[in-house]
């Protein structure tokens, strides 16, 4: 499933256009139940205000597309540049990241407008354009549609830390139901083999950069979980102590640790001794059976380490995303907004794709033989290859368009705000 | 001008409640060119939300005076008393203020449906009183309405905070001139002779505990300028290199404009070689002859210096308040939200009420005999008597009816995000 | 008892060198208990390493005096100029305060070579000054020995921070004895009448600047203690709760307390249920009827507020000290290092100079009529007058001959590394 | 070269101590040129008192082998298990690693008395043991000694940075001579071949466990230099701009640049226009011939991909050493204290060992299969496997029987106090 099609014999005006409504739509969706007040705030460094994604996913259409090739096209307002610019030094400065909230102008209304505005001139610029400039350019909507999915899901997560962070515990959209009577899958080992692999994207779809080039990796044996860990099997390690163990911490883990207080992952209350978890559907009680989500890579990697296993590299990780059966979770088009438990066949990789993103063990490099593309979409993704660990695999919030087995996210090891979980990995004897 | 007759003879529900709903129909009155976005944000931690106005005032009412004394009110929802409790520790924890704009909810309109449901309890219930209880409410609704009043300057000073840190410059209101043309009253010390002088409020209107008791001061003989200093004057400080020149500020001062990169006033810009000013009518040419406002008390005590001068003791600026003719200046009912430039007769106080808060050298200390209120309202004034300065005055965002020539502002001395400026004083040799 | 005759009949190169050399041979003698090693760190930002206050000292003597007025005098290193200026902007750079414990280099044993230098150089030159140079010199030689006096005081303030920031615990000097066995006389009030009186230095005697001019104050009738609060008094306050109790605190005091987990004074530890004190005698049991000592202002205004009391005023205090009899503690010349129990006759100002600083009410402010000496030694005091509290009466480590009763001591409120304690004052009805 | 033999049939007791009393008499020496002062300081957090690591390398000694395996062994101090512990949480708490320049005892002379106790209890005690008893003492007085080593390169790694915190240039010894005369050897490609490497330790030595287990590895084609960088290499980047061009540095890079104002490597001064590095030798002309060091991860990955290269991987970078005739650098034993200019036979990986640590872009992760040994020497390695580069090779501060070429050193990427530099790598198209 692609956004649109990829072949440059099919590919037509048409396509693309119903690609980028169908895209633009979905981000407008998705704010449907926010009250205006909810599209301005941060909650915290690394959210961005509902509207400033509105904002910015509109300005890579406009600094990326029509700036550079539409020559009728006038900005809204010449400060956007700026204020919309995430990190582009190549674009010219940028509006501090922190400071994102501290604005109340432009409005959402303008904002829509501004949209609008830049929706209309695509729409109908696209149908007159000649090859090959159209190539060029249905390639970079392309780009800039897929950005624009990674906001649908930052848009979600960002509002979950915004509402998080209100004692008044606001619900994104109400709980239909909960899934306490669901049973889940068993826990089983699946099998990796030793020998070389390929690891990385090859195919003439959309993928990012970091993705390639597609090249050859040793997989030394290892063995791999059926499914992603729970809310009970972590809860386990909550019960034996293992947010005061240190000798389960990575040293920088056990450190944050301290000094943030953290006895339990990041969006769990405990209140008069029951477990609860605060959601986009607002708090609940621990669904035990649902996946653990909203761990730290400090979180994860002790869990694994106190069940007596390990994170999985990417390169196992992608391995049996490609040569087991696998299953896939929920996305973002089941409009549930929360991983749901994992139930499947025995002996698949089930709930490889959405779900929780699944935290590897591979810090996030480049490939071997990898190149930034040119210009300022070379800072999409390559200067961000230290520091940070790759995830795979999508989540509950991921379109699942947008979605692949060689997709590579990757946040730093302290973050919680993703929907992070992990599945186990170990070593053969 | 006072709120209401404060003689107990002939203060009645009717005239208690005229007074109450003039001054919270003022209060929003002033959020009226705001968009619901503006409501929302808080630019810097010393500036909260426009809608946490709106709340913590109502809050006042609610906490201070339905719940401890009308059996038949219900609180509006228990997390307000948290959320928008400022900090009084008698009446519970409190949310951090530096976290205020991180809250969309409750929305504008739960938080104008809040004032109402106030307004109409307190609106049903007051004519229902008997003697004395009404005598006890209608103090503390005084105490309440003098409390909204300072949140309606409050309230101003945050929404040109919070427009002065977007690129965007929004104004408040449009500006409908300027003053470039205005002549000004020339410069001019009036003296103040040596002898005992009485400090503090006395007599049966109201006054905040901290303007009390009255007592006895010996004055040495001193003199006091006639009016403010202008932004022309303090322009000329700047062009001698008073930023540069360590040797005219206090020792913290010139650490704090070092850390800050301070080079003139907080809301001055510098472009194309042209001074602008920005204000709650936008950004304007700076007026030269309007006064100089936004000084922290460092910049006006080095201002001070540099002209050979210090700024007035609290007894030097209340004796002269008192004991030679005075003029006001503009007030928020103006409704010009900037200080206008000073003029008027010779041989006198000019604008010694309203236009800018006036720094005094005296740090913010109790009188002789000083004893906070019992309960939680002694938490009003009586804990923050460290570490700031005295300001006297009023300025051009205070209702004329809440200042008095005994009222004791006080910021601490980094402060500038208030209408703060200075008017000199010196010594006699 | 002062440093040598300052009537400028009697006042002879002999007499000057005689101090000269007896303060200086002070210093020096203080240091005796050190190991190379104590002379270097500095544990805290306002802690200074022992040898800087050496070098510091050795400094001013060179930057004031021998460098503007010896021809012949060389500096030692152009380095030092920097290095051991504290902060005076007009002599130049400065090294930062906070990293004064960076440096090993000078050695002690270049500062003891430095410090002997400069000796040589005064001794030499001194007898042969023509008056009236003899006359400015001998002025100024005065004030570096009674700013040499106050690093006495920094220096063992400073010995006590490190060695209290250490483990081990290491004494200063052996503890010959407690006091656990001695009586202190009786809790009294001291009647401060009504009128007019006069705060600060006039005299021929030495003082500093901020002690002047002498001028009228208006004292509204009150009281104050015969003596200092003890830590038996004080151990009342916190188990009294006093440290859990944010009413009878400052609402800045109160913050500070939580930020920095302050449960009792800053040396005190209990250890398996008892109480005792880290002093320069080492760890010892609390004793009991010794004055409280380390408090910050927050502390001792909190103490006051639960004793129903407050902090006396200056003038108060000063008023005291000058019209009612008055005792002595002990000083730095008992070279007993702590502040004793006090006793004496009833109805005295007992223990005024000596024992412990007390904290006065008192903002830390220029006198009417100050002026900062011209030059640099005009930054002395000028520039710190804001953001502190004045402390009164000096204290165990302070030279007698270097305190007077309308001395000006100040630090800001949440210090505590200085011999800070309190004497209570009240209001009469 | 290694530290004793390793066979188990011919180690002896004799053996051991040799080499015992070797590593522990080099560190002693290594402090010859300190003043006592010297021991104390610690200029920034990452560095540690010189006396602290005296003290630290003997708390290994008697905490992992004395105290659990003699009886007759009676610790020098209870509290030196806490101060001297670096990081071991099984071993429990440990003094605060930025604070280790607080303390000033124990004295300099107190930690040469522990050392001597501790040497003494080995020197008497290992001649007494019984097999297999000596097999396990021997192993861990292996694993100290190495540890030793390690941190006689900490050690000075620590003098420098303390040295050059002080405005004084301390120099730790005379320099006798220049290279700037000294020609260096041309820079040239050397290739790696594709396919199949193993990576990791295998033998009957001493390694780490960060070392283990060897692995296969996949190579793609790739480059690499016969020689490192040099600091004129390193000059016409920084002429070019590169401090000031944002697309050469990776995101996290470019804000620390910014933040921390680097405009050249850390010891680098620009002195009326002429450059000079502050080295161990003192502050010397730049040295255009030497490599180029004291490099952050960021500033070689920007120079890198400026030259349009990059970082080796390690498994690049040991492939090289392994399969390629190499030479050495000069290491700790010539006592240069600086990496010397490279020259040598062309078609070979010069400078392989010794001279400057060189970067990889490999993260610092564990290799498939790696398991942390049981207990607290577990956390010797293993926990700090986040957030690091491996650096490979050692430097002119390295022990020559210290160093291996399966060797991992890691630092974080900001980190600049090493002897750290780079060879460049390239892709091959
Ligand atoms: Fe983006
Ligand atoms: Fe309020
Ligand atoms: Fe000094
Ligand atoms: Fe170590």
């Amino acid at each position: 499933k692609t956004l649109f099609p990829v072949s440059f014999e099919t590919i037509t005006p048409d396509t693309v256009l119903k690609a980028y409504h169908d895209i633009r739509a979905t981000t407008m969706n998705l704010t449907m139940p926010l009250e205006t007040e909810d599209y301005v705030i941060q909650s915290c460094p690394e959210a961005s205000p509902p509207k400033w994604h509105l904002a910015h996913t509109t300005w890579f259409f406009e600094t990326f597309i029509l700036q550079p090739f539409c020559d009728t096209y006038r900005p809204e307002q010449d400060a956007y540049r700026m204020l919309f610019n995430s990190y582009y030094e190549q674009v010219g400065p940028y509006f501090p990241r922190d400071r994102r909230g501290t604005l109340s102008r432009p409005t959402v209304q303008d904002i829509i407008h501004y949209r609008q505005k830049v929706d209309d001139q695509i729409t109908q610029w696209i149908p007159r354009l000649s090859m090959p400039l159209f190539s060029r350019i249905a390639e970079l909507i392309g780009w800039g549609l897929h950005h624009e999915q990674q906001h649908q899901e930052l848009l979600m997560m960002d509002i979950l830390a915004n509402f998080a962070a209100n004692p008044l515990f606001p619900a994104y959209q109400d709980n239909p139901s909960t899934w306490e009577s669901l049973t889940i899958s068993p826990w089983q080992w699946l099998e990796i083999p030793e020998g070389i692999t390929f690891l990385g994207y090859e195919g003439t779809g959309f993928s990012y950069d970091n993705e390639k080039p597609r090249h050859k990796v040793w997989l030394t044996p290892a063995r791999i979980a059926n499914r992603t860990v729970t809310n009970h099997e972590f809860l386990e390690f909550i019960l034996d102590g293992g947010y005061q163990n240190p000798t389960l911490w990575l040293s920088d883990g056990w450190h944050w640790l301290l000094d943030h207080h953290w006895q339990h992952p990041r969006y769990w209350h405990q209140i008069d001794g029951e477990w609860f978890e605060f959601t986009l559907l607002g708090l609940l009680p621990l669904q035990l059976n649902a996946p653990v989500v909203h761990l730290s890579y400090y979180e994860a990697d002790a869990f694994a380490r106190w069940r007596g296993g390990r994170l999985p590299t990417e390169a196992e990780w992608e391995w049996a995303a490609t040569h087991l059966p696998i299953t896939a979770s929920n996305f973002l088009e089941s409009q549930i907004f929360h991983p749901e438990p994992v139930i499947g066949p025995l002996n698949t990789m089930l709930a490889t794709l959405g779900g929780v993103w699944e935290w590897t063990q591979s810090p996030y490099a480049p490939y071997p033989g990898y190149h930034a593309p040119k210009g300022a979409l070379g800072e999409y993704n390559g200067k961000f290859m230290n520091g940070q660990y790759v995830l795979r695999g999508g989540c509950a919030l991921t379109p699942q368009s947008h979605i692949r087995t060689t997709y590579r996210n990757f946040f730093s090891p302290e973050s919680t705000w993703a929907f992070s979980g992990l599945r186990l990995a170990g070593d053969v004897q």
